[in-house]
């Protein structure tokens, strides 16, 4: 844990005014932890964009267990990367449509590329990556 | 499972020699498939927008399980949801922090009230939400 | 002008630490405005959810002038909203290629249906809408 | 102009059917033109991406002309850019508040140095990077 520091930020006080209304909308407690949020996002923005560090993201896919031997691709494209994906969650959304999200570790440029890999699957109907964070000093 | 059409596209070679370059970069097979990810990722945004439909998304939230009363706080906030939640991973990332991935099923508008609600308690330092799809007609 | 106001923000020195080093590399020449900057995008962004608040944009759009009454299509277009178009840059990127800006005010909803109307003219190659403010009470 | 090459697209009736709904609300004339619209922005994105590429882009500022000094800041910072930024539109938007457009072209990562430096700008109420395109074989 670190050193907590209290600083000061002028702001104009419609502008103010305005910021409070939403983060209450939002369900916020306090102003200081809305702004928190807002640096906190705006740094692992830039964490991703630099590619080399080590990062966390989650990958989701939708995609129906009938197509021909997806399932066993998808598989096997996860176990050819299982030093990155940590965990996956399968979900049954109907008869036939599955979600899957994956938790994975590593440099950022690698996640990516598993992410482009398992959405150009063929039956893959959509994907998504999430760039999130180890959360380490934040 | 639908009938599938076949239809012609025109596109200048300089342009289609680019597209194929990129595709193949990200691992597609074909240009079909390609062209129907960019068309499912656009019908998917459009769906979003529009807010009143039913529709599956998942929730991404990296927070430390030290920060007190955070776990239990977020445990009442999912069984609160519990109607739209209906998976939950969780990830132990260090010591420290943990990953927690939800998979959602609602009205896209509820579902993002939410992400808003997981993401602005306090403690949670970086939080997620990934729009996608039931799958259906896709 | 509104009153400013100065309120205090608690935030681990770690967390601080990487902000102030972001921050500084982004040329901000102090915390407060880098943090108002985060606040107001905020702001932004959520006003352009609402969609019927009279705000501002701007479109960008790449074209060919070679192509086929393309200049008249999109002179007739940019007409028949002149009640939202303010003003419009034109700069030639090249012996063939347009760089146009307009610059809009009017209902968010409407200014994002005329940005989606020349984005789909064709020959029109690329285009963008830039979703700001009218700079009130920000 | 380079030659027009036409390929065959593979898509399930209900998948195009849903796509030809968006495309004919969004105007477009013809469905071709739309693909080659996802097409062309897909790689708009990832030219982007590589950074070391000459582009063009465009930077939309809002910002209060009261604000000390700030004219003369903003029109110092774009003399020493004036390499890349070919041209600006200026609108009067309201008493105190103008929007201001740079036309710029240059390598993707100086344009958007130039960006962050215009927006970090005390003063600077919001602004925003559009990142387009020579339009050169698109």
């Amino acid at each position: 844990m670190s050193l907590v520091i209290r600083f000061g930020v002028a702001m104009a006080s419609s502008l103010l005014g305005k910021f409070d209304h939403l983060i209450t909308r939002k369900g916020y407690k306090n102003r200081s932890e809305a702004i928190r949020d807002l640096v906190r996002s705006n740094l692992v923005e830039e964490e991703w964009k630099i590619g080399n560090k080590e990062t966390v993201g989650t990958i989701t896919i939708v995609y129906s267990h009938h197509f021909r031997e997806l399932t066993d691709k998808l598989t096997g494209l996860q176990h050819q990367n299982h030093a990155e994906i940590i965990s996956c969650m399968h979900v049954h959304l109907d008869r036939h449509n599955c979600l899957e999200v994956l938790a994975v570790k590593g440099r950022a440029d690698k996640i990516k590329k598993i992410a482009d890999t398992l959405i150009a699957t063929k039956g893959v109907k959509h994907g998504k990556l999430v760039m999130t964070t180890t959360g380490e000093s934040l």
